[in-house]
């Protein structure tokens, strides 16, 4: 299943994604309950299937399960035009939003790319370098990343991006994926010359709007294979970034039993693995994003996220 | 006017401080306004002031007066023994919390006080180290920092905190005392070996309840000068750290204006401002906290943040 988070009618609803229509979960939820004749569908589906990510996935699989049985069950039935209004959505209706509004953490990973540590003359890492970004720097697919009025040094990273479906600490990495909920794309967008002027990252990283996520939530069962993905960035249609997460020198179910022994791992937290060489910063001369760019990531399986850059 | 997180009968509410009673914000907020004969007062109160402190700020100066206005109406009024019992608490009926719960961001300060970095022979920055913790670190008041499974090197860090009231970007420096609600004491609890084994500090800032706050969050106009704080450490009764927030490098004003210029300063967010010498790594020999340790926080003007050390 591919899930959506979008606007209807300046709503957040969350959606599965099929055939290019969009199908409300919660709706969808509701109508599955009334046909078994639950005397309380709505406020279940409100419980079970709610139009926020977060909460969704904090219902687990339980509410996974739910959500794919009411998919499959409005596929197979008829309903009036009143109840297809609030079932179906065609693209034009809505705007696409990030696909986790509000994530508990945004947990990065640095170097993760073994060609391009390599091809840096570095020592492949035993331990990830991890760093934070805040919310404020969530930005919907097709919405602009902002170059700061204070830097022009704006810069790239895509990023093949997971999300937690299940809370805990001191995950194996045997049972790892037990706690993962599926993956998406995000442009780890960075400004060089704040990220480098201190020891620490974060002031580089954590601009507002410098991290487009989407454009959906691949739930793990329709990624069976999350580490063969090709991941590729093009600036204005010229290629900048590309390399496969078979590259990857911290896999996703090492990084969930790594992390999870610093912290405990909530629904929704969403975790960048790293970018691959090409960068704007590594290039002889130098080149950043500007006013006016187009910036997209394709990742296989997960679809494009694309954004332009605007000044602030 | 001082602010409390409090639990009572297992439910978060906010109160204010006044003579070591609890006064419930938001019951005395519908007193006042049942008084005024408002028809919605319950509804108004909850808006106004709701029982999250986050949720309270976003209300901005307008719920800050009227909650102020609330205590002092109930200060010179009598009430039933039953309404009395949703007004005011004793200390031992309820359990302090951390003042700000779930804040949007935790944004911490590196190398900030001045006579620290002269003894250790560094020049004074021109700009702030800055990093994050997640949610996931809050600790409350007198409840137990976690001693990590994977690490010994577990110390502690002195600081004055701010708290941002009022939405913002690209503040001035003379406008920058508008956007902090008040001020409070954190222990910025770190965990060196996982801090320094990567250049990024996140991995060893962010583990599970190493961020005790509080006791309470004292409005900025009832700490008129924060730049005169005495900012004292004990650990098990043994002076650790001593230093003054005249000494801070970087600001209140100053780190309000810095910060806003890379992110949207939204109410609720936490600033730790950096943590004066005396740390445990930095003595000779290194020493660490351990199981049965007491930490012991206190800063002129914002009260005493006391809490056990506990193996996880």
């Amino acid at each position: 299943m591919r899930i959506a988070t979008v606007s209807v009618d300046g709503e957040k609803r969350i959606a599965a994604v099929e055939n290019e229509r969009y199908i409300d979960l919660n709706t969808a939820c509701r109508l599955l309950l009334e046909s078994q004749g639950k005397a309380h569908a709505e406020k279940l589906a409100n419980t079970y299937c709610p139009t926020n990510m977060v909460e969704f996935l904090r219902g687990g699989e339980e509410s996974m399960a739910l959500a794919k049985e009411s998919v499959a069950y409005v596929g197979s039935s008829d309903f009036s035009a009143d109840v297809n209004k609030k079932l179906y959505y065609e693209g034009a209706d809505v705007k696409l939003e990030a696909p986790v509004q509000n994530p508990g953490k945004i947990v990065c990973v640095g170097l993760n790319y073994r060609e391009h540590i390599l091809e840096m003359g570095r020592e492949i890492p035993k331990i990830p370098v991890i760093f934070a970004k805040f919310s404020n720097t969530l930005v919907a697919p097709g919405d602009p990343i902002l170059k700061p009025k204070l830097s022009d040094n704006l810069d790239h990273e895509a990023e093949f991006a997971f999300v937690i479906g299940k809370k805990g600490r001191h995950i194996s990495e045997d049972e790892a994926m037990d706690y993962v909920a599926g993956y998406t794309i995000a442009n780890d967008v960075s400004v060089r010359d704040f990220q480098r002027r201190t020891n620490e990252w974060l002031q580089g990283k954590t601009f507002d709007a410098t991290l487009p996520m989407g454009p959906h939530l691949v739930t793990k069962e329709s990624l069976p294979e999350p580490d063969q993905c090709e991941v590729v960035l093009t600036l204005n249609g010229v290629e900048r970034q590309r390399s496969n997460t078979k590259n990857l020198v911290f896999t996703v179910p090492f990084l969930v039993s790594f992390l999870s022994g610093i912290m405990t791992l909530e629904p929704g937290d969403v975790v960048l693995t790293g970018t691959p060489g090409g960068v704007g910063q590594a290039r002889n001369p130098q080149s950043w994003m500007k006013h006016g760019d187009t910036v997209r990531v394709e990742i296989e399986g997960l679809g494009v996220l694309e954004n332009p850059v605007v000044n602030e």
